[in-house]
């Protein structure tokens, strides 16, 4: 306990949730509890929807799930003596209309639950489905604790701030009428490259807006395609950032708010905003993928990862993250030579391994070629070769890499960029197949730029992997310039379509190519069936392919 | 022109429309307007985004799109001169608060827009995402034509009829006040095997409680996973059904609708009730399957599929529903043994194509499966056979079948099943390749009653097929109920797990082995990644895998 009765000392726990393991998130909640109760916090904040996890998606359907939520928020519950905990978990909506559900903030005081705070805008853009699930609360009431008002909110609920809201209602306008002291809000934001500054300027102008300190807590680590990068933190009433909690890792943070001056402050115990965070974009991308990679085989139990290495840029940039993820050793580089692979290729390869220590190992598939040559030869009827022949070298090595994994308990990392995916250059089955696409949400210009990131103290992937035009190595002298257009020009034109959903027209009117525009926009839409079956893509963008762009498979539209 | 000025003729057009392709959608729309006209019809009605086709999905997010949307209601309008059309596409949201889009029934006539109506229940559970685009309706005005008040509501309005309703509005009960003369509903309402009884029961309920003759119009025709059979309807105020359009088909109905007597009627041009329907639920499927076939390869611009015909059960069915949609000379079987094929199974499997005439080759995998055997030798270290080798054939497989598909231009079929899609028996980017799932959402046990269902008049499926023990055959000896509890066990598990959403300890009270249901269940969790990477399934049943079902890949839930 705090001995001045308008201080209170406020902890924000900024965790890894895991969906569905219920026994793990308690366990952390509850061990993050006993923390800061040993520090005599007053109260301590978790995350929206951290006993579940998030997003839970459809198992929010089962009654058996919620069932096991709320045993988790009674169990919580009565660890809080002494200290108050706001805790994110589902609730049953108690009216017989609407959804069955609320997206609940639970106040746990005294060993039970003292006051539940609903979720009024629900997020059902790009990733986000809550409507699919929750009732929007219309019923707003600040909560007093030791003799201050306490205005929660969660996530979407600041985020509303724009001349064209999304909603019509404002929690915010609603709960300020009842004159609280400060401000929460529990959230589960996920990262994109722009988030953190977003972020920052919501908060801010909330706090601002308002005059209220702002509390902030978010999770962090990886839920298969979303990674959430943390930044949990603490704006004054002036909506200026007072502390940042550390980014892509778990944090536990100290802070004291005093209800007289109105201000807050971190705790002594604490250490001033995150460490160690090179906050340029691709410095981000590069450590959220890290993130997002490690995460993704700890909670699904797998130690390694095995990848096919071509002596192109893309398999180098994913050699090189998944050996920061997961460890040198536990990456498996499998080079896979045909006849059209160059020598070049090979060596490149291979330096790349020798550079990381990463264990290589080279595979021939002209063995597997011929023999499916010849099998197909009468099937085939003479017909010339054509794309065919290509694809089918693509999915040998995906059989190879396959029995590999299968062999011993490896995961496949899918090595596509965003670039290909978005027009369908690579082969289903083959190159596209993969446990998790690391590349999936990183145009090729961008993943040069995190092969230069890379590089920046030492040559680590080989200058020649970066300085060599790229190719699929497919057939002899093959270019990825011979169908696609220069990368540099390509990435802007798929930029102005899928991140910012412009037609082709607003696109010519850039001054892009008309022949090109078209050529594009037909070939990201015609090719939504690759897209459709693709491994998971770790998110880096505001506009990743995946749970966040959903489109029709067979449609007509600019193709 | 109708000659009793209390009486009016109306027209439902129950089309196939294709999402984006508006210059077929409204060629199609102009056509049976003048059509309708030229039948002295005062009113013809379309289904709900008729003109961009259903569901848009995120292309609703273009403003292009958009725009192709307005254009084409402005030029429908024009010919609506000497009669009326309402016609479903979305609308821009004038208010800058609250989300860009309405989901709208225009009111066209006098070759102008005379009044618009929007959808105020956005269904967005299951395979509906409608609250991801469209702000909901609250605004209700009943529309006056010729006379007659008209209440105008779209699909999901009318579906709120229980006792624990989705939705807290009801814009039936707003629009009831104003006193409408009829009712009318323009849906886009996908198939599965007991909508059709809901459908009706639905229409009949809102007829019945509020007194008024319901008009319902309904998409046919298939959008990737989705299906829409149609069914449109007419409902006399007292809750009975009129009439029903044709099932599965385009149809173009006209209806007399007379104000004093509150009477509605076929107009002596038209046919009464359904053609040629079997309305058990096996036909239905059977029906809803080759409309999804043959609309999948049309709206695609394919005509012929290929399948590796394996002599089980699953392949046999796809086959036959194949050859039903696309014509048997479009149908390429082949078989694909290795050496642990048995001779009865390719029999059975060249019996089948002969059956039906579909032409028919057999490729051995054994020389490549040799080849994959030697190319892996020193990398497999002496490890003993495994599942690895099982998926290595399965694999070979998928490279030859995608090697014809691509060389000769065709579509690989998936013959996989619901139970074995649920469990993860299967192989990914083996036997779970193709560009459509024919079979993803029928249950083993309902394969076989569609089998049985095939052979009802003759034997076209070989009985042996039918009658041997379900088998992988990828090692000697090798059972499904090697790894998995029989089929009528397991899928009555699977149903309480999938289609209602029971927990295990539901589904253990009911009577089921505890620790079978907790394998079972365990299963499905774990292998929701390889369902990630399936092909769009065609969906018959209220809870199909895709985009109905939105499961965490990297949970830990039961599992």
């Amino acid at each position: 306990m705090t001995s001045n009765p308008c201080q209170v000392k406020i902890s924000i726990a900024q965790l890894d949730y895991h969906i569905g393991n219920f026994e793990s998130n308690i366990r952390k909640i509850r061990e993050a509890i006993h923390q800061a109760r040993d520090e005599s916090a007053d109260l301590i904040l978790f995350a929206e929807l951290a006993v579940s996890g998030y997003p839970p998606r459809d198992f929010l359907e089962f009654d058996d799930f919620i069932h096991e939520c709320e045993l988790g928020i009674h169990s919580i519950a009565q660890d809080c003596t002494g200290i108050a905990a706001i805790v994110g978990s589902p609730s049953l909506n108690p009216n017989p209309k609407g959804k069955k559900l609320f997206n609940t903030a639970w106040f746990l005081a005294g060993g039970k639950v003292m006051a539940m705070t609903h979720k009024s805008l629900l997020p059902n853009y790009d990733v986000f489905d809550e409507y699919r699930y929750f009732e929007p609360n219309k019923d707003f009431k600040v909560i007093d604790y030791k003799g201050i008002k306490i205005a929660i909110t969660i996530c979407e609920d600041l985020w509303n701030m724009t001349d064209t809201p999304l909603y019509t209602a404002s929690p915010m306008e609603m709960l300020i009428r009842q004159h609280p002291d400060l401000l929460i809000n529990i959230a589960a934001s996920p990262f994109h490259y722009d988030q953190m500054n977003i972020r920052r300027d919501v908060l801010s102008r909330n706090a601002s807006t308002y005059g209220l300190p702002v509390f902030y807590v978010n999770h962090i680590g990886a839920q298969t395609e979303l990674i959430f990068d943390g930044g949990s933190m603490v704006v004054d009433r002036r909506g200026k950032v007072v502390d940042e909690l550390n980014y892509f890792q778990e944090d536990l943070r100290f802070y004291r708010y005093d209800k007289d001056k109105k201000d807050v402050q971190l705790s002594d115990r604490g250490i001033m905003g995150p460490q160690n965070l090179d906050t340029s974009r691709i410095a981000l991308i590069y450590d959220a993928l890290v993130l997002g990679i490690r995460t993704y085989f700890r909670k699904l139990g797998f130690r390694d990862a095995i990848l096919g290495l071509s002596g192109g840029i893309d398999s180098a940039v994913t050699l090189v993250l998944a050996a920061e993820a997961l460890g040198n050793e536990h990456v498996h580089a499998i080079l896979l030579p045909s006849r059209y692979s160059t020598g070049h290729s090979v060596r490149d390869a291979v330096e790349l391994a020798e550079n990381l220590g990463v264990p290589c190992q080279t595979i021939s598939i002209e063995e597997i070629f011929r023999s499916c040559e010849s099998t197909l030869l009468t099937a085939f009827e003479d017909r010339p070769p054509d794309v065919t022949e290509e694809n089918i070298q693509a999915r040998i090595r995906a059989v190879v890499l396959m029995a590999l994994a299968n062999k011993f308990g490896y995961i496949l990392l899918n090595t596509s960029n965003k670039s290909e995916a978005a027009v369908g250059y690579g082969t289903l089955y083959g190159d596209m197949c993969g446990g998790l696409a690391v590349l999936g949400d990183v145009y090729k210009t961008q993943v040069y730029e995190l092969a230069s990131y890379i590089n920046r103290l030492k040559e680590i992937i080989p200058v020649n992997t970066i300085q060599k035009p790229p190719s699929a190595e497919l057939r002899s002298g093959q270019l990825d310039s011979d169908l696609l257009p220069d990368y540099d020009l390509l990435d802007r034109i798929l930029f102005q379509y899928i991140e910012l959903r412009q037609g082709p027209q607003e696109i010519i009117n850039m001054g892009f190519d008309e022949t090109i525009v078209r050529k594009v926009l037909r070939m990201v839409n015609t090719n939504e069936y690759k897209r459709h079956q693709t491994p998971p893509i770790l998110r880096i963008s505001p506009k990743a392919f995946g749970m966040g762009r959903r489109m029709p498979i067979v449609a007509r539209y600019l193709s």
